[in-house]
């Protein structure tokens, strides 16, 4: 049995235009962009969605969004989430990159929320 | 003076692919997939993120996100958002698609959400 819940949507800009992003979604949602301490790449964007993440990440391709699903057991969500048709891209730390069926990529990554806010809205799996 | 928040994340999915998307998140994020009547592109996922729209859309285009933020004015939000640097690329109804710097797609649409959800939660711009 394991749990996951939605937890972010990530802005990923190529890198040279991430600095204008983080600008513009700053101001255009109302919040601070934050630069996140040792993963460079990111910019928090805190309190642009209550109890989501929503960050801008430069990447070296082409301008995207995509979603996280955090889990309390990445193994078994990322086999759940490839039964149900996803396949799994790449990896990187403790993060899996599935495409989903349509197309869409997703990461599932350990939990990153608060605990309460995690053990409020996670689902429950068999 | 006007208001406006986050409103909605869209799975924009080639028509083809859209039921099995729509599946694919429906069971992916453990909600139901609900046909939206008179707007049949769109597939609801109740539920998916409190106060959140989460709905697959059948497009005809690559497989992309886009979010939509809902305002109270849609021509104050549209003007403020340009101002910030995003263009218009198209109009579809109510619906302003921008380009936001960096290059990501996002909508701005009419209140569509609970009156009371809108007001605790969208931010008020002079």
């Amino acid at each position: 049995m394991h749990r996951s819940r939605l937890y972010g949507l990530f802005i990923d800009t190529p890198h040279r235009d991430a600095p204008a992003a983080a600008s513009f979604w700053s101001q255009a949602l109302g919040v601070p962009a934050r630069p996140v301490p040792g993963e460079e790449q990111f910019t928090a964007l805190p309190g642009a969605f209550p109890n989501l993440t929503v960050d801008v990440q430069a990447v070296d391709d082409a301008p995207r969004y995509h979603v996280d699903i955090e889990t309390d057991d990445v193994d078994a969500e990322t086999a759940r989430l490839i039964a149900l048709g996803a396949v799994e891209v790449a990896r990187w730390l403790d993060c899996h990159v599935l495409r989903a069926p349509g197309g869409h990529l997703l990461c599932v990554v350990p939990v990153h929320s608060d605990p309460e806010v995690f053990a409020a809205h996670a689902r429950t799996w068999p």
